[in-house]
């Protein structure tokens, strides 16, 4: 049974371009030959998801009854593994798996071991503050011995300006001060830096900043491959 | 009831590439401002569907069961009109139709919709020898008055070769060759160009010809938004 084909339930909207990214990603990186040797793939893009940082900010887990809500239809048209790809809502990771009856692969674990499995001891953590102050990713990296290196202050507003003044608003991309503050990290022992937040993968895709970045979208189309028993595609 | 606002199904697969490019074009040209603005939009990608070519040309209709099986999934999970990113599978449409409670969009009639409402009377139609041999695309354009200006042996060789030894194959594309067949239906009439095979989407999207390109795929991108109630971004 271990090497079964498995349909792959895609529980997206949250947001939705991340979630068609997510998709083209899996197709893109199946070692397919013909369209029959793809993966079956069921997507609910339901964008009426509340806002996961909102409700975090707020005590409230509103957005769980929604997510598996989706989840649960996929399931019932076939879905035999789920896979969520928005970082924040992986808060409510525990709550949501124990309602569901299939895995859901965890984006941020699987995130945490492939940083283990590239040798890394600190890392440093790119993302909204509404992700920082959860501190997902923190956890996640502690239980396998890797540190967070901390983002300054400073660091942090300008991550979240080239997230929401750059990219969320469709202008220009200038990662000339971001770039700044990543040395300011480096500085600090990180080795490497994690995605965490789709938008930052365009902001930062096309730079040569000498460092090394880990794309949690990417991770997560990997490992989907992988677990729903198929083959990567040789790059 | 007029303007309400439709949940989305997508029936894919066929194949999966052209499928994601939907979902990421119908993403991107909603009004939306923020996720909660963007449809809510069901999709089987199921790459099993037998080829279509080969149904056609053995004379069964073998697809239209797996394509109606998708349907009825993403109906009995809350579809309310559907999609199916593939031309080649509208030879079956009316029978496809027959056998779903909701509305199915015709990609083929909304593409001679557009083709009519630019005010043209001749256009070449670009696809593959199985889609030009179902007449689909002739057929509809013929009910609006429309001319399908014909591809000779020697243009619709080439533009097969662009499809499959280039595109398909991830070859470099060259379009030198196909320009000389297209310049050769505008000698004869043509105004305008169908590009009735996604891979054609990608060959001829950077190319700057003078001619003036319709590719399906966005105007089923369009109809959808439009369809299910939802406003198109302005560009």
């Amino acid at each position: 049974m271990e090497n079964q084909k498995k349909t792959i339930g895609m529980i997206g909207g949250m947001g939705p371009a991340a979630t068609a990214l997510l998709f083209q990603k899996i197709v893109e990186y199946t070692d397919a030959e013909k369209d029959a040797d793809h993966i079956h793939i069921l997507i609910d893009n339901y964008p009426a998801v509340p806002d996961r940082t909102a409700s975090i900010k707020s005590g409230n887990d509103k957005p769980v009854d929604y997510i598996c809500e989706a989840g649960n239809k996929l399931i019932s048209i076939g879905a035999e593994l789920l896979i969520i790809p928005c970082n924040t809502s992986h808060y409510f990771y525990d709550k949501i798996q124990s309602r569901l009856s299939v895995p859901v692969i965890n984006m941020i674990s699987e995130t945490a071991l492939v940083c283990k499995s590239k040798g890394w001891s600190k890392v440093g953590i790119l993302a909204t503050d509404g992700t920082k102050e959860t501190h997902i990713f923190d956890k996640e990296l502690e239980k396998l011995g890797i540190e967070a290196v901390p983002t300054s202050a400073e660091g942090q507003r300008e991550v979240m300006s080239v997230i929401y003044d750059q990219v969320k608003a469709g202008k220009e991309i200038n990662t000339e001060k971001l770039a700044f503050y990543l040395d300011e990290m480096k500085q600090k022992g990180a080795e490497a830096f994690i995605l965490g937040c789709t938008e930052l993968s365009a902001a930062l895709c096309n730079g040569d900043y000498g460092l090394e970045f880990i794309d949690t979208l990417e991770v997560l189309a990997k490992s989907a491959i992988i677990r729903a028993g198929y083959k990567l595609k040789l790059s």
